[in-house]
């Protein structure tokens, strides 16, 4: 198989597929959608014997139990993919959206509508839902999207293909408005995020690891979320109950999440109050406490090193940090954070209002939970990922993320002096 | 020299000034800038001898006559350069505004604040004023800047920096908020594009080859302006006086900018009544015509080649095409246009929407000059460029360009379920 054609032929159907999404209505991309819902439905056994060649496979190649099980498609993923085609349909059509149109003194009338980026390349790990949460996202905002899901997972995401593509052609939009690339080949990535003239812009789901891949050889934008370093600051003037509850929560309501406290910062000025009653919730929920030399001096815990100012855990450990005051907090976050989402808890107005402008994170919070770093949380009601870049989109990036806005303007003749 | 060194050595310092400078006042920052205004009126002396300097060398060097000119700081330059700083001073503040500001059923309350993107590397060609140009826009909009002049004006832009140091030294900023790169070595834009770590986002501007090898070995996003290849295209509905008018404006006005018209699209049903009226207009102004096959049937004009299609003239010729309607127009400019900008003159309220929509160019216009296509016509008060990219910023970028939004979250000692 001569990779670079078969990719370079996919890019050439997105890019044709992208210009009749884009013009089409709201009512046929939601159709698609529902359309797709119902051809899922209908196709369990074929689902089902997909995802079992997939798992045979996985087990034939010793993938571990956690790989195994993203991989499986029970009937209640099936049941969650379904309703999660059927919300998107329901969301606004952020697409056509005229906004800030004012007159200018010449004459003319300036606003901006909201327009698709034209083709979205995805490339994900091994959870085969992620094929349908990508494309209903793509499609609703307009795109046309090329999708790569982990090798152990092609069968299940072609048998999810295919009723992708029924679903398009049932509203009458070209099947080529999704493609799931057919081969495992690795090839086929270097290939998609080097093709400028066909997508748009590339979003990477997965391990630290592949998107670092991604970001160094890409010839495309990429929309990227690297580690999720995230931090609670509990400031000398917090309400006691307010930062328990605050800092528990960060940590413990799930572990393995992007948006999961891993260093905890507290202000030496209440750290000898505040400290054991932490340390006593963390220790009865099995939290590994890892403590600076002033924390140590206060509760019991593993003596931390610099790379656990680093260490994204995802797990039921938790760096400690005893720090002067606001300054010590901001420059901690500023240095270790990896901008994704940082919180402060205080009483005080003037130092909250100093943490929100001066911790440069995507999601800055006050008395609030890290754990609401999140699309459906904030509101977007889906979320294609959370970007810790800068550029274009930062934080949970939703459909908006996938659009972008071009200039309209009106006139009557107008010419410029 | 250590090229690499020294790149790197600017790149933390501009890092660190970054913070600094996101921190500061919109008071601060604007002082800054009126202090540099002044610091260029009270070196105007300096301002001569060093760019007699580049002057010289340039005439040694066989600098052609055009590029001189462009080089040249007369004294007229210098009160625009003024002129300009004082008027960035007056423009309003982006960083900090916060907007959308909603309560979510959770009770936490989520909105958006503008934030400077950090560090923004400049690289332009001859024209020293861009050097106070770029740095006015960067800092007003609460960046740090590295700015890459052209070798030939490296002693104006040296001295135009000192003016820049002591501006921003006069309102307590960092002088290292802008540093303009001290050596004309090419090894120094490399570097410069590959420092994801110290800077945020590249403007190139310049010619398309210097855009297309930037863009090409850049490890850092680039805000980028290719071509302006724009198109009119005159509807069988339009109404005849105001087609004219456009047609007329957007390719003479002026010759030489991206947003002038490159090729004029005529309806069939009315290109025997309103070619020789347009070529009457055309061959009055000296421009030189260029057209299709059945332009050719009605008006003498050059025979126009493909590559007419795709030429970027910036000179008095026009290409001339006769299309079949909307259809023909639309296909046309999705694939000839650079996606800068393109006008339809129509009275036909649907052709109008069809246009606005299915033409995917950063400004599409109805009845008006592509000449409009600019950031002060559009009311930014600035402009740092014209992207013809999608992502993050597209057509006239202004101050808000070189910003992103952070999301701030307000709680009361929230925490999720």
């Amino acid at each position: 198989m001569d990779i670079a054609a078969y990719m370079a032929d996919i890019g050439q159907q997105a890019r044709a597929a992208a210009t009749l999404v884009a013009r089409s209505t709201t009512a046929v991309r939601n159709q698609a959608l529902l359309a797709t819902a119902n051809a899922l439905d209908a196709a369990r056994a074929e689902l089902a014997t997909a995802n079992a060649k997939d798992l045979e496979d996985g087990q034939a190649r010793g993938l571990d139990r956690a790989m195994l099980d993203r991989l499986e498609l029970t009937p209640e993923r099936i049941d969650t993919m379904i309703e999660g085609l059927r919300q998107v349909a329901t969301l606004p059509d952020p697409v056509g959206e005229i906004t800030d149109m004012t007159y200018r003194p010449s004459g003319i009338q300036v606003g901006k509508m909201r327009v698709p980026l034209g083709v979205i390349g995805i490339i994900y790990e091994s959870r085969p839902n992620v094929t349908v949460e990508a494309a209903s996202l793509c499609l609703k905002s307009g795109n046309a999207a090329i999708l790569r899901g982990g090798s152990e997972s092609i069968c299940s995401n072609q048998a999810i293909a295919r009723c992708l593509a029924q679903g398009l052609a049932e509203a009458g939009l070209p099947e080529t408005a999704v493609q799931v690339i057919k081969t495992t080949d690795r090839a086929a990535v270097g290939e998609l995020i080097t093709m400028p003239a066909y997508v748009d812009v590339i979003v990477p789901r997965g391990g630290k690891g592949l998107i670092e891949r991604i970001s160094r050889d890409a010839k495309v934008p990429v929309i990227k979320h690297l580690d999720g370093i995230c931090h609670v600051y509990i400031d000398s003037h917090a309400d006691p109950e307010k930062a328990i509850n605050v800092a528990v929560n960060a940590k413990t309501q799930r572990y393995g999440t992007c948006n999961t406290m891993e260093t905890l910062l507290v202000d030496a000025e209440i750290a000898g109050d505040m400290l054991p009653l932490l340390a006593t919730e963390f220790l009865a929920k099995g939290v590994e406490l890892r403590g600076c030399e002033r924390t140590r001096e206060v509760i019991e815990a593993v003596a931390a090193e610099e790379s656990d100012w680093e260490a994204e855990y995802l797990a039921p450990i938790l760096a400690v940090r005893v720090v002067d005051g606001l300054d010590g907090a901001i420059e901690h976050i500023n240095r270790y954070s990896s901008q994704h989402t940082d919180s402060i808890v205080t009483e005080n107005y003037t130092r909250a209002r100093r943490f929100l402008t001066e911790v440069d994170s995507a999601s800055v919070m006050v008395n609030a939970s890290t754990r609401f770093a999140d699309g459906f949380e904030y509101g977007l009601g889906a979320e294609i990922g959370i970007s810790t870049d800068k550029i274009h989109a930062r934080g949970p990036v939703g459909l908006e993320g996938l659009t972008s806005q071009k200039y309209v303007v009106f006139g009557d003749g107008h010419i410029r002096n």
